[in-house]
């Protein structure tokens, strides 16, 4: 399922600083996606200096993708007036899952021909540099922690609500990316335990994905819709599938199922967020991704935010009701390359500590 | 509810090494329990050099025990034939709700006297050394994962199951406390979010430790025999209230009904690991308390850990179903005031590597 960009309705937030303001060293993040590659190159704090995005053309396969991150990386590098010696360490997105010990992309969904190739590895030889590798869901949150809606923050967790759910994990400088690659798979949540608990894509039950991924919004308004619930959907999906935009716009213009739906979402995605924060405690959780109903600035995004606020806070432990910080993240789309280009920081900053 | 210890058929581990093979410096640790509080000397590998209990005497006020605390420090000290200066930093534990980042014990239900006591500073000053504070459960997290059951591991999530059920989260040098105090309550877990979900001794609905804590074993067992079950335990009902040994000792004898309330509390428990998992990824998740039904080497207890692997492992993300670790603790009581003295010695040693 495609989601359609505007249902984010996300402003840019990309500020590019100037090469005169940044600190160095500098730091290339590359986040790779079905579609396009994003690049971009990075301050010391996180800032954005230069940026430059590229057609992922997957089934030119990985070797080629791999050259062009190289370019990729020496043309952000020249288009800020950058020296080549300033950019020291490369970050690397993709999506799972990796190997993250062997830097190897193993069997993602979305990039059929690119499946156990050495990507770390292969990226860095291109660069000309050493390269952190992440998960995409984990960079973005690295990203959001370092200079989006966690920067002010010691720890953050991170949902990203998209056609499924992920998410990234920060407590300190520790990035939660687990012994085997699925440290902060947020959206494996169980939030159903009862028999007939929906299955989500992996078709395993009563997950948090399988109730607020994309194709469960969908598919509990489906259900509602099969179930003979008035609704104007119903003459949309007379002619084509419904989309959560479809979802979105339909509660926007006041359609009680819709709203409903909606809500629903938030009273969901309430139960894998209290577990969260009962497990981790961190000081925010932060929402990203395009099944925000709007996300922030947004009537239908800021209702969501404040329907998930309400159901969260009574069923915590009593020292965090009145601490308890859900916000929408703020990088947008920015999130994975500069999440990126942070944890090669992260990891330079730890080896020149080690090394010293 | 008491726990009887014999319900945890724990061997005691300790195995003292003496003053010649220890590893300076030295760190004592304090774990505090609402009966006794232990102490003990250990050096820099997590071996105990000496060890003296004490009991808490509540009732006589935490000002005094803070000071019989100073004494029990300075007597394994001279326990162990240690030379003062050698040990530089004690850990102390204690039961939560606390504020770590000013050193308070807030609102302890087993210690009623002691509320709102800044026993960090009161045991440093009596120590006459920096004290690392830490919540109990947690502390015993990081005896396990030091010198314990995760002693081979990088990360690794302990469950105490007890009177109720606690946890600690490890990865690396980072123990998930909090932003408040809070981290690692894997009691608090959604397992349940039906409307007629079990509450525990907060009234949170749907907890695991509304399912899987002692009260909560006993509590579905009474429920099975008003509902007209039968089972031996019909029979120690009409004298007094059941108690978890009771629910073990006729499970072992072959009990029909016990036996399903043992393995339904692993088919319970089943439920919060799976989350655990999928939102850490640890290399090990470690089973402690008195509630694992005889533990390691015990039929009912082996049973218990089985049963648990088997419902746990089909629901894992695929790449986590072979490599599925999940164990018993290894230091039964020893456990927190390891784990104290632990995380005395990683504040120790981080604080030498900043201030270098």
């Amino acid at each position: 399922m495609n989601l359609p960009t505007s249902l984010a309705k996300m402003p840019d937030p990309k500020q590019y600083v100037s090469l005169r303001d940044a600190e160095t060293p500098l730091f290339a993040g590359i986040d790779v996606g079905g579609t396009n590659i994003k690049i971009g190159l990075v301050d010391c704090q996180g800032r954005t200096l230069a940026y430059h995005t590229i057609p992922t053309e997957a089934e030119r396969g990985p070797e080629d993708a791999a050259e062009r991150m190289g370019a990729g990386v020496g043309q952000v590098i020249k288009q800020a007036g950058a020296a080549e010696q300033d950019v020291v360490h490369v970050g690397l997105a993709t999506p799972g899952p990796l190997d993250l010990s062997t830097g190897m992309l193993l069997t993602p969904g979305n990039l059929p021909d690119w499946w156990n190739f050495p990507i770390r590895d292969r990226v860095s030889q291109h660069c000309r540099r050493p390269v952190r590798y992440a998960n995409d869901a984990n960079a973005a949150a690295y990203g959001e922690y370092w200079s989006g809606a966690g920067s002010e923050f010691h720890s953050m967790v991170l949902l990203t609500l998209g056609t499924g759910v992920g998410g990234g994990i920060v407590v300190g400088d520790t990035l939660i990316e687990g012994a085997h690659g699925c440290g902060s798979e947020c959206g494996h949540v169980l939030i159903d335990s009862s028999p007939d608990a929906r299955r989500d894509s992996l078709d395993k039950a009563g997950s948090l994905e399988a109730y607020c991924g994309a194709y469960a919004v969908v598919g509990r308004t489906n259900d509602a819709l099969d179930a003979g619930r008035p609704s104007s959907l119903t003459e949309v999906r007379a002619e084509r599938e419904i989309t959560p935009l479809d979802v979105s716009n339909a509660a926007e213009a006041g359609d009680s199922l819709a709203r409903e739906i909606v809500l629903e979402t938030a009273r969901y995605l309430a139960l894998g967020i209290i577990t969260l924060i009962h497990t981790i405690d961190p000081d925010s959780v932060v929402l990203g991704g395009a099944m925000t109903f709007g996300g922030a600035g947004h009537p239908l995004g800021e209702e969501f935010l404040q329907q998930l606020r309400d159901e969260v806070r009574p069923r915590l432990l009593h020292s965090l009701q009145e601490v308890l910080q859900i916000d929408f993240a703020q990088l947008g789309g920015d999130a994975g390359y500069i999440g990126a280009a942070g944890l090669a920081r992260l990891e330079y900053l730890q080896k020149n500590t080690t090394d010293r």
